[in-house]
């Protein structure tokens, strides 16, 4: 991992230059007080610490593209910011740039609920546009941690993933236009609701990924989904991740895309939530070494059935050894609390090193069972931690220190411990982030994994995009 | 529309530069004689006629490679062909530029039925691989009128839709990873099978949809879905665009994404297939304004009891006339195959000036009315005959000339008429190509329905991917 926590270096942004950069904003929306500017150059982990002298909040489209003109006559280099949750340093000011934090461009445009669509600025919290789905009798069904902060531009810049992309797809998916203001400050009105449209080179995709290195997302037209009528939650206890995996089959030759969430979870992850966890209680009453979280979502009133023949189809094979469904609203609750805490609760056992791989579906069995080896290997009583999406292939493959050993040490081994794992992650056809994108911490690994072509175009793609280097200079490349 | 059937030019490729690209392929894999070349240079409508006196038939990537870097170190034009089947002339040599078929490659490189992807090869067929998929227990729902002939890389480079693009999504939503040879013979090895992968630009995306003018297709991973267990299909009677949109919205209300087709028909589609079509019967006893082909499929065994309710709902609503659901599937495949001869029979009533459009969803029933209302004030007697796939905002906006009247006078009126219904589209949010691309058809049109900094941006990538324009020259821009 690259930890980038430079000294903090003199600020050095003129004057006339911050004058003219706060005449677009106006100086009400401009932040230049260093305790104001903080919350802007930390990030939840605490990983990274940027420095910058100035953090601009536009209130509109014309005010984001004013500040990429003016940036790219200049030559200053910006970071475009949502909610900064982001877990790669990827919206971090490394280099002491202009922070352009999206924040006040928050509006809903509009909901079409005929055409299943909602357009929506990139300020806007993801659960604010969850909930204005929901108001309207609709599902937006990007789902993830940080939605009480996160945002819909910070989402598709870094192509969320989540909870629900197993039915619903990433935020890529779910986005079916675009408006994005180029680091020359020209706007691309893409803001298409169109579900067919064939006319030329998918621009829209290009943005959605790109962490913000070739233009700033400010708005864009998500698609909507019919909301479920019928939900259920099962908590499954099983032997292996193999068998977690002939359950997935199972269930989705049984309930295709009513199959909504597959999470896979080891022992050890229960276990900690039970002791650390606020008022977490072990779902099943035996234990057993893994676990499936699932959910049946169902636009008619048989999620119920649906997940009981799965589940006893299961037994009958003797793929699972114990289930229980979620009794009601409350139980789901809990099952899903659960596995919101998994990855907080490692805290409390001291270091934790990180993964955010994904290989086939196939491999994952593979993956953990080689993982865990070569870590233990390494690291003298490591405690290999995985849990994940199993269902998009997508492992947050955690390892917790050494009980009761020296944090630091541990923690040291950072770079070390990914080399091994991503290079099993690699062998088995993986990617070394499936969901959290490049930022900082994976740029220099990321040569290593990618294609050299692909790397070679994207380096074009982006000097033709920004060839000045100003939009969020050093990050992914 | 522009159609380009230039005069049969003196062919100018020297001896020594065939031998050259004949030495990559192997004298048994090059095409010489006219009369073989002959098929390679027209297509289904007879509205192109290209010339080339070149066609290559390499059996790898690496000949498809090798020639690439021939051609840029020749500056020689190609034009990538699949299965010939494009409706937008996107490949025909208009310019006597060398034809690279991808036919021969032809593989299925593999089938990964726990992880749910097949890797198949640009040239094979898209029915292949739909039984390739079926041989498995899977579903590779694409599903297009010229399945039989046209090609996987040709499917992925025009961004097919077709049938299931309501519930599966268009060519590009299947594509999880690609193997591309750029313009100078780099290979991009991206035959990721990964669900999540955010390890930098989307350049998978890029490439899909550009009508091989970014770079050639020769391989693709695709997305395999459980095959459903019971599919039922109906046939109903309604009064009007907007009801079908009410049908639409309690369908997906009530199936989600069990609701694979919603085709929207008009009542001169039927009398035309009745009158003209092969054995065709009118579905429904009485006659109807409007009719909508529907078919829901489920993993489980209740997409009978799904159907019913739906039409029991909107029958109480009086949203729907009549419904007849099929018995048994001889009784489905005469459904389908009324919907699909619907564009073929319109060649018995003299000429068609045809549309490919997209709108906003909710927008159809305004364009409806408003493209008829439009087209008869300009050509009077003309009979709009729009069908095609509501669910998805696409109307194949098709217009037979007037009875008994002259074809080739009506046929001149093809630009007069595009530029009324596609004037119709833009105000209404929508796409002059839904889902057959740009092509040579709509090139011209293209500027002055996109916006101008997507052009301009597209304008760029071609001249940072394609630098020296060999790929597909004059194709899209």
């Amino acid at each position: 991992m690259t930890i980038v926590s430079p000294p903090p270096k003199a600020v050095t942004l003129s004057p006339d230059l911050a004058a003219r950069f706060a005449a677009i904003v106006g100086d009400k929306h401009m932040v230049t007080a260093q305790q104001d500017i903080a919350p802007y150059l930390t990030e939840e982990r605490n990983l990274y610490q940027g420095y910058s002298p100035l953090v601009l909040r536009p209130g509109s489209t014309a005010e984001v593209a004013a500040i990429c003109k003016l940036a790219s006559e200049t030559r200053t280099a910006i970071v475009p910011q949502g909610g900064n949750t982001g877990l790669v340093g990827g919206q971090t000011p490394h280099h002491g740039e202009i922070v352009v934090s999206l924040r006040r461009l928050d509006r809903i445009r509009e909901i079409d609920v005929q055409s299943n669509t909602m357009t929506v600025e990139a300020g806007v919290v993801l659960a604010t546009a969850q909930q204005t789905a929901a108001d309207v009798d609709r599902l937006f069904p990007l789902s993830l941690g940080a939605e009480g902060s996160c945002t819909i531009g910070g989402n598709l810049s870094t192509n969320a993933g989540g909870n629900g992309a197993l039915a619903y797809g990433v935020a890529r998916e779910m986005a079916l236009g675009l408006e994005v203001v180029l680091a020359d400050g020209r706007v691309i009105n893409g803001l298409s609701k169109l579900k067919k449209d064939n006319t030329g080179y998918d621009l829209r995709n290009l943005f959605i990924g790109a962490e913000g290195t070739l233009g700033i997302i400010t708005a864009a037209v998500l698609k909507l989904f019919p909301k479920p009528r019928t939900v259920e939650t099962a908590f499954v206890g099983l032997k292996s991740p193999a068998d977690a995996l002939k359950l997935l089959t199972v269930s989705q030759s049984m309930a295709s895309n009513s199959l909504t969430s597959f999470e896979l979870i080891a022992r050890i992850c229960i276990e900690f939530c039970v002791k650390h966890g606020p008022s977490i209680r072990d779902p099943l009453t035996g234990s057993h070494p893994w676990y499936v979280l699932m959910e049946i979502s169902s636009p008619r009133e048989d999620a119920r059935d649906t997940i009981e023949a799965i589940l006893a189809q299961a037994m009958d094979e003797g793929i699972i050894d114990d289930a229980v469904i979620a009794a009601n609203l409350d139980q789901r609750k809990a099952f899903w609390k659960l596995r919101e805490v998994i990855s907080p609760v490692q805290k409390a056992e001291g270091g934790s090193i990180k993964h955010d791989v994904s290989v086939p579906v196939a491999m994952v069995p593979q993956l953990i069972a080689e993982a865990n080896e070569a870590v233990v290997r390494l690291i003298d009583g490591a405690r290999p931690f995985p849990f994940g999406h199993l269902g998009d292939g997508n492992i947050h493959y955690n390892i917790s220190q050494p009980s009761g050993g020296d944090q630091k040490v541990f923690m040291a081994r950072w770079n070390d411990v990914h080399t091994v794992v991503h290079g099993i992650v690699a062998r088995l056809g993986g990617s070394i982030s499936a969901e959290h994108g490049i930022g900082v911490m994976k740029r220099e690994e990321l040569p290593h994994f990618k294609d050299a072509t692909a790397i070679a175009v994207m380096r074009s793609l982006k000097a033709t995009l920004d060839p000045l280097n100003i939009l969020n200079p050093g990050k992914v490349l």
